[in-house]
């Protein structure tokens, strides 16, 4: 551990670079992503990430794919200038002459990385390079059982002319990376992942940290019905992509009572029962064993009126360890009174991080209550408001507060690009990804400079002390 | 404290206006700051402040007037349209017709803030108001040996239009806040004070905060001599005005060589000795004993090559209770080696918020060593650089860290008008004050709403699962 | 004349202040604005002015009251540091150490400003204050009929501190003013008022102006019908409050054939026929005789399918001079399809500033009509879409370019408040006015520096020449 | 020219797209920039633009490279999620729920653009891509002498994904040009060239233009004398290099007496002396011939204390045909005092578009008549101050108005990067080249959208006419 401790240790708070020293460096992180993104779109090695994803993240080559798509053209968003453009400041005349203010992003300088198992490429390479971009110098950390595909971006970075004294990269367990940040003592730590240790780091590291953790994401079916095979594929995508393994998977469906009329969730079943192991369309839970999710759906099958709507059974002919998870992509009905008891309400919104959905229906003057069931959630990530009613929108819209909403008849929960913003809502802590905007926020801090270079005013005298 | 907590609770996690909630109320806050900030410039009432002010904080008139008149411009500032402008956001094209990505200024909801004795009516103001104009509920803790200050100005601010239920304006002392806080669990509570108890919060709060807290300020002369007599007068009004008592007031000297030829000490000592006790340009000292300050002076002799340069005496003539410091305006000379050495920085950059300061010298050679001192600093508040040497401001500014820096000439570590940002750089826990840019980073989070409406592609049909 | 030339010529091209000169001045305008603000906010002087106003300007008391809050709350918004933010720049990292680009607003310097008779108060005070507030010295020309109420906001500007030298005021015939702007040769011109004169002045100054001129201001009504009275009470507000002289009144009305089955148009006429003259809701028009709008109308009239739905008489009982018009408020219907033909459009969509409008309406599939018919027409200035259907809204506001353009069940034409940009789209030459991006595209312009201030790299050495 | 007008009107007012069209489109412009800047970075095809640009602009193999790297460096600028980004909106809460108003960059839809001989692919390249990136479609016309260039570079686009339709190309004589424009009437011209071509096209389009034309570019060397090897070579470059025919050459350079004493006017010779037809340092001037050249001079060296410094000799041995200028590098010097008389003013000001400038030299206190020959300046285009005295560029700074001013001791006239502004200031016609700025400036203008949805306040009632 030691070395890496020394080589944080080597970077100052004023990192490798700011406006003040080095700029030339800007320009190379420019050369370095519009190279990098070129390599990416090369169709081999396009395919080659694609395939190394799929070997360690259970997720269909499409999925895999994306990763890779939106990994590509975040790399082109700061070819160029772009990375200089980052770090624009803005200034303001003084009091006067002579006197100007100046606010700049500058960089903290020794930092921590740490992501997670679903997206072995998106998230490190995303805030790895805005770490970099802003003038920080990283330690990044990916969950061991992925960080092969890092590994393996790394050594195209550094082919495109990534300087290897900029990272470091640790493979480790959690326990020794916490020992490390402990020692290290980098001034900013990302973490993406569990709640759980979100909390634990953010009290170890004394609130020196960017969170991204867990969602329990939502979607409101509102009462325009339209295009309901659209909407039943969206859920399909939104519950089943990945088995259920993205931060912004949706969690539960509230459905207006005009949608309980038509064929949706009858299609939603369909859609659900095509997904298949072979193609990895349904695959392994890397986080709850079978009989885990099985335990929690029959508590929730215990709530007077809940039920199970398609799903629920493990999956068959597979040698997936049992230590995961393999269960059919699974629906469970539970009434919204019933949610929103106090007895109930936590065990309904607890996320399983698997091919696993709540679906409850409201009624037309109902709405407050599912409002409500939103304000008492904890996790504010993304969620979806499926309406083009814009009064219903502007009631839902103002009245909750998830980072990522998407509103509208194509609205959806997941679907993390790199054109706009990613990340909880209502939590200092909360970080994003991948915009300029996510970058700015979470790899640099304000610092004001005021030049205030004269001339005295002519005769200027001593005046009295104050 | 449960009538805190229940108020505190009454307020939901989107706030009490957001851009799709109560708009009007954006307008509400425009009119109660142009209205507020007319009453401040009424004489009277800007008297009647500025001598409330000197009751309860030790400082001259014209120090708590200067108090009075960057509030008045905070408020004048925010008059009008400018508080919705202040939820300004931004939109982006999206994928295909009918999607664009919207980034939103978000609330917290509910809030808590907790401010220090030295500036009993700016800093609660430019917090509190920050936080309204956002949108939050704030619960306000203001230093109990000041908060009448605070307390005349809800009045105020009350007969200008302020909901009486917007705010919860709480006196008790540390304990019972750190409580209150543990229970009511605001969203976000921003801290200025000082670091031990920030440090403690940020535990305790899991890192929902932002803070202000100590600096060790310094101030470097270049090695262009230029207008002494202004010179020592900034450092006498940086470092003993409102007898020392701001987290911006001047704790170090680093002078160049060039500089000890001139008048510059001798100036800064008779400057010194003309600040007295009956108008409060020296006062006490709130947080020292005299004792305390002394023994910190004698430890600070002990070095090799360290001097007393002038004051170091107690004040004379006075009913300062023993429970206070009451000493002469101080600096201390610590030669430069010497203060970098393992045993004696901690001692050297110790921050003393009182009359008191330390001086020292470089070589022409030796900006390295002091670049090194700044390094090693832990808060990172003010700075100046008093050179109009264009290649050495970048050499100091590019090499350091500290949130706000004044460059040239004119330089100076105090000043916190409403017109610049001022705040730690540095740490993601940080905190602004007054500016747009700082109500926006500490008062509201990113919330990205993606309309996508459609319409669906023409013969759009169910694509195969992902 | 003379004086007028030489006063201007007294200001250099690079202003009375930019950022780096004067920077004072910046703040002084703040506080001129403040103060006037004040001033225009008690109730004696708020009515001086819109009684003020009435006397020369036909239009109700409201509507005089409301010109003088928009003046108003604009004066508000530029209080305290509000117009030094206005001069904010942005800067750059270069490509080596020691290079930084930064760009400016920068002022023109000597400016004029021509503005027209039906806002005597709010388009002079606000495109005055913009031209101040970057640092240009206009010469401003308010029409003759209407300038005793600048003539008095310019006593108090004064009174509040604005320098006498910093604006000439002429009182002149149009002609006399053409040749001062040419002998003057301001650096940029403002222009309000009829596309005629503004294309004359355009070529007279070859470009060097910002126009703000006609409007042929159309509303759509989509298909949703809804709130049947509140649109009505929209429509006759739009076409005839002013007695329809405003630049942004409704022109023209486009109703799906869904409203034709409502009491939409019998309620317009009611709405119309409550208007009279004592109250000033309805007056005399300025630009046109009543010959000359009956002789339109009739010309309107022979057009098959076109009739006559309201109004279309002289207003009786009254002692308006006969070189000014007096009219009903007055709707004329003409078939969408014969709007269309060749020889009809240009005289169906002639801009007749006084109480008068044309309607027509077009079925569901007729949409393109309407939108060729937008497409068609000359001035593009306000518009509105009233429709909550977000398709519906999309598919107009995509396929039009009107400047200042509302959308949604309450959508309007005038109305042209401090808050939001108001101006034409479309066109290079076209102004806006009053917001702060309206005010730095009309009256600064960029200007780039570029530090380079080394140091040279190391043993440097001079290059083959290129 | 029918075809060209008809294609030109086949685009509409609100263009190709816009945030409410076709945005698909936006994504289109970010893959076609990708695409085309990885094909320039190929070093053959970067060897094959350089020469082609050397076969037709007299310019050396390293300052066409140069121009095609700027090209190349401005389409990594724009890859990705960079075009959608310079559509970016705003939007800010209304007056009542329901209500925002958002600020939009649109398009003009039909546009054209012409540009001149000296950059044949750097200036036509990101003027069109700028065009048509905001939505519009532009006509282009490149010099006829050189269109070859951009001919290939369409070739190229088109390659890359450019949609044939989108821009139409044409070669032609002027005057065809200007009948083209009159007759298809484009929203938007942009011309690049000469004033005098300008004024008449400002006249003709009746203002719908931007400009850059003209600069007669002063550098200022200020009192303190650093690097004289340094600031001699950015001399010869600024004034020389592609034998002066850049807008942004060194027109005039005014020294301060402490430069006098040095070697800098030699060496300034000595580098003049290098350079050599061979390679092009020197070459044809392609709007002056060598007599009208020389006879220029003869004229200013009649001027009492002027006199030839170096140069000033036509280029010997080569086969350039008379119809254009042949001369060695060439510095005239001309007293300043001379320079100011109302009979020399406009002699020693007139730009020659040549390897050729004025010298002349200022005394400590003569700043102030420096000042004033700048003031009397017409085109202010770029200029220097190199200096690194703060006091001293505040002052040239504060009281000059060039677009593009370089300052510091590195500072130059030359260099038109990608990532800065370049443009001429103090003029509303004023385009500038490249940089997000610039192209929403130049190729879009705003329209706001004010949304107003309602609900209408509970118990709406109609209120009395206004």
């Amino acid at each position: 551990m030691q070395p890496y401790v020394e080589s944080l240790s080597t970077c100052p708070k004023h990192g490798l670079h700011n406006p003040f020293k080095s700029p030339e460096r800007y320009l190379l992180y420019g050369d370095i992503s519009a190279k990098a993104a070129h390599m990416l779109s090369v169709p081999k090695v396009l395919d080659f990430f694609t395939r190394l994803i799929q070997r360690v993240a259970p997720k269909s080559y499409q999925q895999a794919l994306g990763e890779v798509q939106v990994t590509q053209k975040f790399l082109e968003n700061f070819s160029g200038d772009q990375v200089r453009f980052l770090a624009r400041s803005f200034a303001v005349p003084g009091n006067h002459l002579g006197q100007q203010s100046h606010g700049f992003r500058w960089p903290y300088g020794p930092v921590a990385i740490i992501t997670p198992f679903n997206f072995p490429l998106e998230i490190p390479v995303l805030q790895l390079m805005g770490a970099l971009y802003m003038g920080n110098k990283p330690v990044l950390k990916v969950d061991s059982k992925v960080c092969i595909v890092m590994e393996q971006m790394m050594r195209l970075l550094h082919y495109c002319g990534l300087p290897v004294e900029d990272v470091d990269f640790i493979n480790s367990d959690g326990k020794t990376m916490n020992k490390l940040l402990l020692e290290a003592n980098p001034r900013m730590t990302l973490f993406t992942g569990s709640s759980r240790v979100a909390d634990k780091l953010a009290v170890d590291l004394k609130g020196r940290i960017k969170l991204e953790d867990a969602g329990f994401d939502w979607k409101i079916l509102g009462p325009d019905v339209n295009e309901v095979d659209y909407v039943a594929w969206v859920c399909d995508q939104d519950a089943y992509a990945c088995s259920g393994q993205k931060c912004s998977a949706q969690s539960i469906l509230f459905m207006h009572e005009n949608w309980s009329g038509t064929s949706l969730l009858s299609k939603m079943k369909d859609l659900a029962e095509r997904r298949k192991l072979e193609d990895l369309t349904v695959g392994p839970v890397l986080t709850f064993t079978t009989e885990a999710i099985v335990e929690h759906m029959n508590k929730l099958l215990q709530i007077p009126g809940s039920k199970l709507l398609f799903g629920g059974k493990p999956l068959e002919n597979h040698s997936i360890p049992s230590i995961y998870g393999a269960l059919k992509p699974t629906a469970i009905y539970v009434p919204l009174e019933e949610m929103l008891k106090e007895s109930n309400y936590e065990l309904v919104t607890r996320e399983i991080f698997g091919p696993f959905q709540i679906i409850t229906d409201y009624k037309k003057d109902q709405l407050p209550l599912v409002l409500e069931a939103l304000e008492r959630m904890h996790a504010h990530l993304t969620a979806a408001v499926v309406s083009n009613d814009p009064l219903f929108l502007q009631e839902v819209i103002g009245k909750s507060v998830n980072g990522t909403t998407y509103a509208g008849l194509r609205a959806r929960t997941t679907g993390a690009p790199q054109n706009h913003w990613f990340g909880p809502a209502g939590d200092p802590r909360g970080a994003g990804i991948g915009t300029p905007e996510a970058i700015k926020l979470v790899w640099s801090c304000h610092r004001e400079i005021i030049y205030d270079i004269g001339p005295l005013p002519k005769h200027w005298e001593i005046p009295p002390s104050t």
